[in-house]
């Protein structure tokens, strides 16, 4: 197994199971690991787990987890010399990167500048057109309401108002006819400001009830550039993922590879280097268009370990570590099927957020099962961050396989005191739209919280 | 996946992690699972898990988990038509095997005349030499110290006296000298009769040093027998296995298919059915040796499972149901390295038993990581049963792989108001033999108990 040869300690600039999942890729290459923590964090499992650890303030996450000078502090107390800054958060923070690039620290992720591309949509849709990736049809940001309304005519109703800076669902918005773009045209672009900073809004054509599908790839510094296989993640509930599959059980294995070729193909591009994820859309003729690419581990990586057999974030801290990747493209022979439930801290009816103290647990385990969680009973689930309490995986060799063990281990998951998303895995293993492997983005909104939108 | 077709309703007659083991696997298989226990395992979680569940009597197991009559009355009530013994309390009592197939009860097993021959030491010896299966140089049972002493003096000493009706390392004594063989001769008699109700007692050649590794066999009633993969079991206690690998380190590829081949060859010899485990002694030089034959589920089962992909106990549950192997010898793909770590309610120096009132509990988990467990926080140990706690398996793709997995997940594990054998298992992964693959089963009883034996 691989050790790490010049990073010695990882601060993990983050909290919860990915702080967790961090730990044990840590302890697994023989590196030191020092846990960062907010005062509403103090008895989290994170913060036990570590070999070291640092309050760096308050709740909620502006005064400790999004504090850049708290966070250069705990890793000058100590001595760190890499950070892991798992999702969200700082996670693709380019002014952070490029801090720690400066001070000489290792950021575990790509450059700051890769970051700035690929954050900025306009730019990393650009960036797909020269590297030969499809995009859906659609404009640069667009200055004026007069070209707005040519350039929606031109790719046909409805389309889609983006953000350029948005991200991961936000900021976008469905308009269907020109009366609706000339109204909604300036509110887009004044949240634009608001939320992101930046005003700039764009437009494509709107694919109707498409899904979600994404490429898992490891770049290292040499030019070695691999995907991973695919992850169908169209369980969303307004754009948050509930529950993703590896592989899609949509597409046929010839789009898969494209799809894949694709993704390396535009990681190749634009520099990447790290483990990244390639998103795309995909219509019911299986035309795939590339949505954006998101620099950072993803909530949903361990469907992608379970069929590939690949550490995906031990790679991302030996790629960082400057170490070349030991395989190629030819050598990675995904097999098998894995689920990830997202067993959210949620009313599973409304998906209000429930936080609370966990007053009894059993976690399930046995033949194919995977927990990654930081909770454990007389833990309380503070309400300042996310609502993820747990991923639970499952593994088998078929989907059929996958989807019956899925259902006895949610069966077997006791969690008392809080509400969790447990039942609604149970309902959609049920659902004949997920079984058929053909469900879309909108079918959790649409069948599921249908009279409540 | 496959289903049961025949069998509805399974009562498990057994406790703790097999048992939920096997509610998973009834549960996988589209089964009703019917739980049984003693009051003193009234709050096990077996209990909770399974569709129904039944009292069976007081603790200890001789009023409850070995009492027949009561076991049957319980599938009376519940109208099981199968019984999954596990292993341990009535696993290999061709009566109660004989009783369930006289009242058209399907016994999860073999056909309680396989387990009546496979449980007869001196029966199972001239069974593997008619199977041409290499067998420890040795003797029928002794009628005369006479002949004892003759038979010792042609084979060498030391040699080892053996119970004809014991197993699991139980009723076997070394004997070194003719003077020690007069001695120990009527001595070993009268315990054979007084522990197993049969005084015939046999002489073997006695292997010094020699490893335990043992094959796995899956056999349908229609006379498919495959082998899937070998387990290394040398770390014990006093013959009572504590860790377990597989592949065995020690053994070349070509022993390990020759040790394969044999076990098939035994099992379809004396007409096994269900999922068994021939078990061999092997000395310095790979000879391989048979030994027994058992004819149930292993505590060590999960380590052939993660590596073949076989779902092994789901497997015994559709051979009884009567259905055919859907795989071959060819198509079993044994690959990367699996360890179990049996976590012991037990003082880790001296493998007392500690029974007690669990305070605190983390399990481990991630990338390679299995847990098998009964426990949750709150849950009392009883002092009545074995002291396995959970099982802790490991995955890696090689075997440094797997060591190092396990260090990571041992040293995550947490398990406050009780001692378990977690710090025992911590150093025997740092021990130079153990790493070496080339340890026997005399490395924990000299090196970790010398001063204590």
């Amino acid at each position: 197994m691989k050790k790490l040869k010049n990073i010695k300690r990882i601060l993990i600039a983050n909290r919860g199971e990915i702080a967790i999942r961090a730990i044990r890729a840590i302890r697994e290459l023989g590196g030191e690991s020092i846990a960062v923590y907010s005062e509403a964090d103090k008895d989290s499992m994170h913060v036990k787990l570590a070999d070291y650890s640092i309050c760096i303030g308050k709740a909620p996450s502006d005064k400790s987890y999004l504090n850049i000078p708290s966070i250069l502090s705990a890793i000058e107390i100590s001595y760190a010399d890499a950070v892991y800054p798992g999702y969200g958060f700082l996670a693709e923070n380019p002014d952070f990167a490029s801090i720690l690039e400066k001070s000489n620290i290792k950021f575990i992720g790509p450059k700051s500048q890769t970051t700035r591309l690929t954050g900025d949509k306009a730019a990393a849709r650009k960036a797909a057109q020269e590297a030969g990736v499809p995009i859906i049809p659609g404009s640069p940001p667009v200055e004026t309401l007069k070209e707005a309304l040519e350039i929606a005519d031109s790719i046909g109703y409805p389309v889609l108002l983006k953000a350029a800076a948005g991200g991961g669902g936000r900021g976008m918005r469905v308009v269907h006819s020109p009366q609706e773009l000339t109204r909604l045209l300036p509110v887009a672009q004044r949240e634009a400001e608001a939320n992101f900073g930046d005003d700039r809004v764009y437009i494509e054509k709107f694919i109707t009830n498409p899904k979600h599908i994404e490429v898992q790839i490891l770049a290292d510094e040499y030019g070695n550039v691999v995907y991973i296989g695919d992850r169908e993640c169209s369980i969303q509930r307004r754009h948050q993922k509930l529950l993703e599959e590896s592989p899609s059980p949509f597409i046929t294995d010839e789009v898969r590879k494209k799809m894949g070729e694709a993704a390396a193909k535009f990681a190749k591009h634009v520099g990447f280097t790290g483990a990244g994820t390639v998103e795309f859309i995909v219509d019911k003729e299986m035309n795939f268009y590339f949505i954006e690419m998101n620099g950072r581990i993803q909530v949903e990586h361990p469907v992608s370990e379970m069929t590939s057999g690949i550490d995906i974030v031990a790679w991302q801290m030996l790629i960082a570590d400057g170490q070349e990747l030991d395989f190629k493209q030819e050598d990675i022979k995904n097999s098998g099927h894995a689920i990830e439930f997202r067993i959210n801290a949620e009313d599973p009816e409304s998906f209000t957020p429930n936080p609370g103290t966990i007053k009894e647990l059993y976690l399930p385990g046995g033949f194919g099962v995977r927990v990654d969680t930081h909770i454990y009973k007389g833990y309380t689930v503070p309400p300042y961050y996310d609502s993820l309490i747990a991923k639970l995986i499952v593994y088998g060799k078929t989907r059929e396989e996958a989807i019956i063990r899925g259902k006895r281990a949610l069966t077997e998951l006791v969690v008392e005191g809080i509400k969790t998303t447990k039942d609604f895995h149970l309902k959609i293993l049920e659902d004949p739209e997920f079984l058929s492997g053909r469900y879309t983005t909108s079918l959790v909104d649409e069948k599921y919280l249908g009279q409540k939108e």
